[in-house]
């Protein structure tokens, strides 16, 4: 049984925790101030074999929007960002790295284009929204930043889109992969899009009014009987399977848009005006130091990581940590997640961990995602 | 039994967490990114009686140091507080509303000024420091800001003046209210400030080195020995009497400094240049539509308050919102923490308190701190 988390109107419900308590849920996390539920009654392999199988109901409320609005708010997205804004169309989602001044990542979220001069950021665990508002006095733009009452639902897995066509229709069928769309809800017009944090496909319902957080968990739960849905949440073995990070485990400022695989987006042929982006230039000439990459190590199943791990190689030199680890049913390894230096990320290099049990595990780089 | 909290590296460790839990901790909050002890082995009221009597140690990491250096330092720290910055001594504490161009409530920090152009913010809930950076870089400003190593360990209670004397020397004595000193802890300069959040007297230790942590612990801890010294956290009973707020739940962004009853520490004579100052003249002449009360109020211990709960008058209208409450074992009554109309909030007026457990208990309003 993990620690209890105390409960306080800091640490925010949202529109769904009624109807995840009443799933049984176990254990929380708390990302931008606000439930994450993280385990239920099965246990991870068993809901990791769901999702990969069936259909899962997340509530993901707590990747909370910042909406920048106004005459310059392409601007303001664009000094925040060095993926390129300019050209996205209404009703895509692009994934963007924003950094600071220095090029250090200060979140990872998708945005997504509302409306020529509205955009929305869905975002990981840091306050984007304090950052958006002081830059946005400092350079004083003509935009409003603000959180909308907005609370994303993720459907996921295999039969995701059956059961959404179910309850909206054929249309979201036609959906692209990181597009959206506006479908009814009991008379309101909700958006949604083929996007969320797993590999096995789905939705992300951006419910926009939470008074009908219980009425929408509940009519997807219905309907989703016949697909023999299951409460879940982000599953860890999947998400590291798959090579999805999360902001604060595998990247935090210190680290920059190139460690995380993010290079080839970037726009640094001088362009765009992005407060990092002289900093980026110079990482991107010299070459990161270090990159993300996958590491497969023996022994029993893991503990779980809650401090990094060093990595080590030649016997002594910590060439890197790994910041989220479990072990694969499916691989039948453990696997982690670690930036690792560059004289040692090529796959199949050889490596030590040191695990917080105590144990030195003998392991392999490796590329992602896992294979 | 609390929900369980699920531990990874994003809700970060202290260096006192190691010997937290060989103290018996039993439930954390997450503030900061952070973890922060909430539960010990014993109840809140056997923890209240204790701090009230002996003195407790605090793991306060959390409290995270948003570091402001340069030439343009004060420049910053005045722009984002409607308080007055300038003519504060090194050595001395402030504390300072954080606002927005409109005035709402960023955060509400201590000030430490550590050197004429080095400030220290010792933070509430939400990331300062990236407002901070996010005006850096828009005003183009000559700073550094930055998250030092430090880690607050809270000493509190009336013995914790003698205990610290004990250890540090009796200078310790010397400290006035919100000042602080620079004290030698195993041949490192470490600062020590008269603060907490408590009413009860005592310290903060600013360690500046995490790798000293334990040692810091254990120190206090074999001299406390002699104080009946036990593990404790912010105390929601003693903090509710004692009128001490939470930034996120007591105040939130769409609330202002004057709410709070902060008006009389800001300066709206034109002097300074803060971004919200024009918005803050604004609601001074209109003056504020509410304000912190605390409430009393009727039946038995009432539960946790983690959805706010309605404040009721004239049998139908809604005047407030309790944020925080708990039973007070001294005061034997429930209290709690609510803004207030303006028209409803003058001590002794009659109220209704709708509890989550779904009663209905008569209240009144009272000044803070609670008699």
């Amino acid at each position: 049984m993990p620690e209890g988390l105390n409960m306080s109107r800091r640490i925010r419900r949202t529109p769904y925790t009624d109807r995840v308590e009443a799933a049984g849920v176990t254990g929380f996390s708390v990302v931008n101030h606000m439930l994450l539920p993280k385990a239920f009654q099965r246990t991870v392999e068993e809901d990791y074999w769901h999702l990969r199988e069936h259909v899962q109901i997340w509530d993901v409320s707590c990747q909370r929007q910042v909406c920048i609005a106004g005459p310059d708010a392409e601007r303001l997205v664009q000094l925040m960002t060095p993926r390129k804004v300019t050209g996205a169309k209404v009703g895509q989602c692009l994934y963007i790295p924003i950094v600071d001044h220095a090029g250090g990542l200060i979140n990872d979220p998708v945005l997504l284009k509302i409306a020529p001069t509205t955009f929305w950021l869905s975002i990981a665990d840091s306050d984007v929204l304090l950052y958006a508002l002081g830059l946005a006095t400092g350079y004083n733009l003509d935009v409003d930043v603000s959180e909308p009452d907005v609370h994303p639902l993720a459907i996921q897995g295999p039969k995701a889109e059956d059961l959404l066509a179910s309850l909206f229709g054929d249309h979201i069928r036609e959906i692209g992969f990181f597009r959206f769309g506006h479908f009814d809800f009991q008379g309101t017009r909700q958006l949604i899009a083929r996007s969320g944090y797993s590999r096995q496909g789905g939705f992300e319902i951006y419910l926009d009014d939470s008074a009908l957080g219980g009425a929408l968990w509940d009519a997807i739960w219905q309907a989703g009987a016949a697909y023999n849905i299951a409460p879940g949440c982000p599953n860890l073995i999947e998400r590291i399977e798959g090579g999805l990070f999360s902001y604060g485990n595998e990247m935090t400022r210190v680290n920059n848009p190139f460690e995380i695989g993010l290079g080839k987006y970037l726009c640094l042929d001088g362009s765009i005006d992005c407060v990092g982006i002289n900093a980026l230039r110079v990482i991107a000439e010299e070459g990161p130091h270090q990159e993300i990459r996958g590491v497969q190590f023996d022994g029993a199943p893991c503990p779980t990581c809650a401090i990094p791990w060093p990595v080590i190689a030649d016997n002594s030199t910590q060439i890197g940590q790994i910041t989220s680890a479990i072990c694969s049913p499916r691989l039948k390894r453990n696997i982690g997640l670690s930036m690792i230096s560059k004289e040692y990320w090529d796959p199949g290099t050889k490596v030590t961990v040191l695990t917080s049990d105590g144990l030195a595990r003998s392991g392999t780089i490796s590329n992602l995602p896992f294979a």
